[in-house]
């Protein structure tokens, strides 16, 4: 091995794009991922978890003529010449998964993952190149019954994490309906004189920009979609982007498509089946979500939880099938005071070909998965989740030479329970102490000096009220609300723990 | 980008040394880390959690001059000339966090985390290249009580996940009393007539080889460490492994080290000043250790829990201070039925030079860590951790067209708490279904088909008992223990609470 030069000190950094958590940050997300797993099991799906590192062949970016594989992900070459990459979510490895185990797993497969993901991409603000997903796939079913479940299973485990029914909603559509209406705009070609007769010759390039388009529809609104589908937009910028080129008889289907949403259910299907025309794939699609929506209504998953919704766009051109979107409706206020739609947290559909790269075979699945930090952001901005935890009960150190003692007060604050810890810093300055008890947010310190040992007594110093003293109150209340307490050493613990209960009760 | 040229199917295997879990094996760990976090938090520990990737350079293996860092970790160049590399375990990273933001974090910084470390090795069984770390450490404290309170934690934690008092003990040893014996052995040193004058020049290779011996001693024992610190020794295999070429007089104080162990603390600590001479390091590493043990008894962890034991060396190279392990002291059958101890299953010390490499300065810190698998297979081992756990109840599919039916029984026995599902695959093959009910480990299948619906009434299998029966029984025994019932649909819940109820108490 070569020589190790004289570095430099190195930088405390983490790389660009990743993040530390800490204390709150870490068992905030953590609470939530519990209660979701918790609805998962209880439907039935069993937990899988899948190593961080897979082969680039089994994720599916291999491209063998350039130097280093698909920009989207963390790759190296190994001595052994295998390309290694960090999965980039969790529904590759589970391909991979079940291709290897589908003779051993049960089928269908249920199956829940949790866990961090990796992108190779550009970081931006709030945007990491490390982050978690939550995810719940069936795989071997082809019922709609599948698909139900997953929107019913997402909308329980929203309310189950403190999303109140009326604040989400999940909407639902499906790629064959978007199909059908690609069949009805291709009926609809009315050749331009100056354009060639193989026009629309490749037609799945074809499909592919109309796709693209539509999924500008949250953006750019029906408007902006109809410009787009013909001759083109100028943006907010003043940048002129061109369109596809469809005739106005073509633009027609896409639209009818997308504003079909009725007054419920009934209405926004009828509209579907119009929009469809004859085209065999967008009815067998209108009769998928008739499907998904009468086996919702028998359990009494009404319009208020779930709907069926055309103008869902997202997803539309991975998924082969029904595709949902759960979206939180309540306001938030941002740093600026402006009110922002939280929007959307999850999403998932039907993918038919997920294992059909290994084995050849298609393979019917159907999942969703869960945006994790935007979701934990949701429940603080709604109060769900407390952003601060109290700290220890600080025990401090008056005489260094007792430490045993202060020791054996914290062991019998945490046999009752109450989360404790004696300072190991330096003592010497008492200040310090007090310093450090705050910066950990510790709800009470306690003390023993000489004196006190003495009189077997201690003193316990509730350090939240002592806060707000410190803060608001006028002399008399100072004088009326002392913080601090001198008690017998053998009521320690009632006292603490009333003190904590007392906050607790704020 | 390059074109994709037309590949073979790719392999469905995770790659070399990366291995999957399954459900029980997930959840098993799981619960696991939940109860050591609970035990860590209630200690005053924090959660951390860093990202799996970090730079090269904070990690600590930066080699300039190779084409690839140290073979060791998984390491990759990054397109701006970074090299990063997937953690190889949880102290370097935290190295990073508290040299980042120590001016934000509390001194001391009690911090916990879990979570997959990543090695570059070469796999082997039951060895991978992603395991699991569990780790506490105290940044910034000096005091023994850190040390001592790190195995009064280690203890209480055994004891929290399932392992009982007297199957465990922690042994402490001390790095410092070590170095207090290497001084006495320099002091014993004797010129041999055939020696260069400057044998000792280099004293930090030649504490090293010494360092290297002694971790054999678990391995070797007494007589096979003397040997090796002597002339040389002959090992089972006939290979002739050289000595370090010590001076029996010099060797003798090694020994004494590593048998110093007493009948109690007292004992040993006496033994190991005699055997650390009048090297200053020495005995402030003796007082040191005096200190743990004073601070340990007095809060009631007793020589059946932690104990002073000199023969302990694994890690003696690497910490500074205080070197303390865990050792599960019961036997186990292992495959072959053979007897054996379980072994180590945490470690820890003093590691006073950890932030040192950013900056500059040397900060106290002290640690833990805890094998994850080993400990979990030691529970398991114990009985301790279900390995199997039971399936959800399958409602089965008799009648396409009645799944909202089906699903509507399923959401009633969730509603019950009872984790439960339909049967979401093909439901033409009814023996398909109690297959896969079989495959899922279910306890209890529910079937309604239309003589049932037309009666309201729902037939439900008890499949444990069914399996039982199916093993085991007379014919007598197989008439009078029917183990499928036929209830009124509204006692549907009752009755597939009183089976689980029933095997939950075999």
């Amino acid at each position: 091995m070569a020589k190790v030069k004289k570095q430099p000190r190195p930088k405390a950094l983490p790389p660009k794009g990743f993040r530390d958590y800490f204390g709150e940050d870490v068992t905030a997300r953590k609470s939530m991922l519990d209660a979701i797993a918790a609805v998962y099991h209880q439907y039935g799906f069993e937990a899988l978890e899948t190593p961080a590192v897979e082969t680039v062949e089994a994720l599916g970016k291999f491209l063998p003529d350039v130097e280093r594989p698909n920009e989207g992900v963390f790759a190296w070459l190994e001595e052994d010449k295998d390309w290694l990459a960090l999965r980039y979510d969790l529904t590759a490895p589970l391909a991979r998964v079940f291709a290897q185990h589908r003779n051993d797993l049960p089928t269908p497969y249920r199956r829940f993952a949790m866990g961090p993901v990796w992108r190779n991409e550009k970081p931006g603000p709030g945007r990491y190149r490390q982050f978690y997903q939550c995810d719940a796939d069936t795989v071997g079913a082809a019922s709609m019954a599948a698909d139900a479940e997953m929107c019913a299973m997402l909308a329980d485990t929203l309310e189950k994490v403190g999303i109140d029914r009326g604040d989400y909603i999940i909407r639902v559509n499906n790629r064959k309906v978007l199909e059908g209406v690609l069949e009805a705009v291709a009926e609809a070609v009315v050749q331009r004189p100056d354009e060639p007769p193989d026009f629309y010759d490749n037609m799945s390039e074809w499909q592919a920009n109309i796709l693209r388009t539509i999924d500008k529809f949250d953006k750019v609104g029906e408007i902006g979609v109809r410009e787009l589908l013909g001759d083109g937009r100028r943006d907010a910028s003043g940048a002129y982007i061109d369109g596809i080129g469809l005739e106005p008889a073509q633009v027609e289907p896409v639209i009818a498509f997308l504003t079909s949403k009725g007054a419920n259910n009934t209405a926004t299907l009828a509209n579907l089946s119009a929009a469809v025309g004859s085209s065999e794939v967008g009815m067998e699609g209108v009769r998928e979500l008739e499907q998904i929506a009468k086996l919702l209504t028998a359990q009494g998953y009404g319009p208020d939880r779930i709907e069926i919704d055309p103008s869902v766009v997202r997803g539309l051109g991975y998924y082969t099938g029904p595709v949902y979107e759960a979206e939180l409706t309540f306001e938030i206020t941002d740093d600026k005071g402006r009110k922002q739609q939280f929007g959307s947290v999850a999403g998932g559909g039907r993918y038919d070909d997920l294992v059909k790269r290994f084995t050849g075979q298609a393979v019917p699945a159907t999942g969703v998965s869960i945006g994790v930090d935007r979701l934990l952001a949701a429940l603080q901005a709604k109060g769900r989740m407390s952003s601060k935890s109290v700290g220890p009960v600080v025990v401090t150190v008056m005489d260094r030479d007792r430490m045993a003692d202060y020791q054996t007060m914290v062991a019998k604050l945490r046999k009752a329970g109450i989360r404790a810890e004696v300072y190991l810093g330096n003592p010497k300055n008492f200040g310090n102490q007090l310093k450090y008890a705050d910066k950990r947010n510790s709800p009470v310190a306690v003390i023993q000096g000489g004196d006190e040992l003495e009189r077997d007594v201690v003193q316990i110093k509730d350090l939240i009220l002592g806060a707000k003293i410190a803060e608001n109150a006028t002399l008399e209340e100072w004088k009326s609300l002392p913080s601090q307490y001198e008690v017998p050493r053998g009521d320690l613990v009632t006292k603490v723990r009333e003190i904590i209960a007392l906050h607790e009760a704020d």
